[in-house]
């Protein structure tokens, strides 16, 4: 445990940040290293190492010692602990007016099946410690503070993510509890870790139960590592259109089936794909589309696939791009089922709506970068978080701190513990910003 | 059992081909149903029909109990049976010149699992009819006539094809023998059926030890289908270059990664898919270039592709216009991955030399069609087949028949009756001629 005198030391030692005066509250480098290795072995693999991931996925058991290991450390902190009948664990912190609606704040701790240690660790954890560093001070602030841990972020278990976010923001439906997902229902899964899904009404977050949600987050892209940039000020989250999509044609014959006669399942599956990478370049702006996943049929070397089935991907903030893009590569595939004598049915599997992130929160995050004297820009998330549900229930904003080499959901995941240390006391400055107002 | 009598009485109604006189020896259209009905039972699934296909695998329970009924067949015509070491089965019936080489001619009567009931099974019990009709008509041959059932054709055991005839032939490797498919090694396979792994050598036909082979067979293709011609002269069978191709890109977000900064191995691969097709079609000739194998790693949709793993399939008469083919396409993957900061590696896994069929055998079929009165054409087979290994050892000829909708290695691969009864009557007329040379 390192005390207040040895911890600014430590900070000051390591070159963290400008402090603008010895007392100033600051979260170290060693110690979110310290926090961030001691997590990691829920859910690491027997004999591995930090570097080596975790596969924590939620409502196991590894995420249950998880979360005991995250509440001990919020009561440590000072925090009185709960849980919602969702899951989700929140730690409140008291302020000078306890009838102003309190500053929320937090993340994740959940992983993807061999995933990395940063990706929502980060960002629970500083929230953490920004209770402990406040605590340890004798901070009082106006508003109440709220750390939070949402439940399951990840889409491991039964292929829906944002789970305990979801839960608050009245997105979940009933029948979703019934789904069986890693041998259990998702009732019996959020009843494990202490929820009660019988009363999931009871965790509904009242529109002005919060000032507003601040998330730290990895930012999982390359953007800010290959800029240099320590600092990013998300402008908001991207909205997601999914397309299923299934090529018919006729399996054959490789050796005597002539080239004109071929109704060739994967060449308009090629086509399509490239047509894809094609719409989402052909106009400006940070939209992108992806085919991750494609299965051919029958699949073998000596036969004309007959069938192809894919998935296509499309994000951007802007729900009226996406949706013009999707209407582009729906034309394309009907030209290429034309031009191939094949069928291309091309479903729609999802939308997930962007989330905006507040100019009142931004400008927190903002004046917290100044404050650190630190570099930053603007960028939207081009993944989902939980600050997409809470979002929808007050003013929401990320900060983002660079991932080496945008590599995220591998064991490879990577955050400089510089970079993590920045980004908890951007976390600690917003929410001390926030609390004030 | 039709006798010669009322067996022409059937032959004349159904029209079959024009007889030039009564007492000629022809096969008719209702005992090729009959035979290929009767033998369809030996790998049909429990409860199915006719239609639905077969799986009679080399060296299966099924295999050998069709083996069995065939050899029956045989010895009812008037030959006598023997199996080689190998475990291919010969029926063998007297020329008026003992002393001349015999005339060979048969197929195969395994098939692929869920293979249909034409492939194989047409040549085996026509090259039977043949010796049936000659035997009721009590016509003597100047060569001696041998009909064959080659062991295990098909792919499906082990991988490899062409057992029985590669044996003859020399070609394969003592190694072999030791691997293990569906439960045994191919040792105890061939046993089971038979012949004698130790001395397969004993099997080795001799260059001119016989005086030619002639193989009916259904065309798996859609060209005389298409063109309504009933007959086909093949030139020869083609010769097969593959290729293992891998092409390694960076697995990514699909949210985060913006699209310059992309190493998508999947749109990579479509780009090489869609490029055999443009190589294999950029010059004239009947070449055919096939990805028919594709598997995209980790293959999550919301994941960039990091690995594909695909084949591709070439065939022509031509070994040359393969390599060259070959060449080209290793040139445009190389473009491919400069052009995607991808690497892919082309590996050459296989190569299969082609076979001509011989003028004088072709010649023989010729005089065959031309006085059944029928339309034909010459093509390739794009197909292996035994006569592929027996043209290594002797002049080589194929008949083809049309294949409904060019459809094979399918239950719903089908050839008309009429079109198998004119193809046992180009077999009898083709080896009748070439028993008189």
């Amino acid at each position: 445990m390192i005390n207040r005198r040895n911890f600014v030391q430590t900070v000051a030692a390591a070159g963290i940040c400008r402090l603008s005066a010895a007392t100033e509250p600051r979260i170290g480098v060693a110690e979110m290293q310290a926090q961030l290795e001691a997590l990691s072995v829920f859910g690491r693999q027997a004999g591995g190492a930090f570097q080596d991931g975790v596969s924590r996925i939620g409502y196991s058991d590894a995420d249950i010692a998880g979360r005991q290991f995250v509440m001990d450390l919020m009561r440590k902190a000072g925090a009185q602990v709960r849980i919602d009948t969702a899951g989700n664990i929140f730690a409140s912190r008291k302020g000078s007016q306890p009838s102003l609606p309190p500053v929320l704040f937090g993340s994740h701790i959940d992983s993807v099946p061999s995933g990395g240690n940063f990706d929502g660790d980060l960002g629970s954890l500083s929230a953490v410690q920004v209770l402990r560093v406040l605590n340890d001070a004798g901070i009082e602030t106006k508003r109440p503070l709220t750390a939070v841990v949402w439940a399951c972020e990840e889409a491991s278990f039964s292929g829906n993510g944002l789970n305990g976010s979801r839960i608050v923001a009245g997105k979940m439906t009933p029948r979703e509890l019934d789904v069986v997902s890693r041998g259990m229902t998702k009732s019996e899964a959020i009843r494990r870790i202490g929820g009660n899904p019988a009363k999931l009404e009871q965790a509904l977050i009242a529109p002005g139960a919060y000032h507003a949600y601040v998330e730290l987050h990895i930012e999982q892209g390359g953007t800010l590592a290959r800029e240099g940039v320590p600092a990013g000020v998300v402008d908001g989250i991207v909205s997601i259109d999914d397309y299923d999509v299934t090529v018919t044609g006729v399996a054959n014959h490789a050796g005597t089936t002539p080239i004109p006669d071929r109704q060739d399942a994967l060449i308009a599956a090629s086509m399509l794909t490239l047509a894809v990478r094609e719409v989402v370049s052909s106009e400006p702006g940070a939209q992108v589309g992806t085919v991750g996943h494609m299965e051919v049929l029958p699949n073998a070397t000596n036969v004309i696939p007959g069938e192809v089935r894919m998935h296509i991907d499309l994000r951007d903030l802007s729900s009226a791009k996406l949706h013009r893009l999707g209407g582009k590569i729906r034309e394309r595939a009907q030209a290429i089922a034309t031009a191939t004598r094949t069928q291309i049915s091309v479903t729609q599997a999802g939308h997930d709506e962007s989330a905006t992130a507040s100019p009142e929160v931004q400008r927190a995050i903002q004046s917290a970068v100044n404050k650190l004297g630190l570099d930053s820009r603007h960028l939207p998330s081009g993944a989902g978080h939980d600050a997409q549900m809470a979002a929808t229930l007050m003013p929401m904003g990320m900060i983002f701190v660079p991932s080496v080499g945008g590599i995220s959901h591998s064991p490879k995941e990577l955050t400089d513990w510089q970079d993590c240390a920045n980004g908890a006391n951007l976390l600690l400055e917003t929410v001390l910003a926030l609390a004030r107002g």
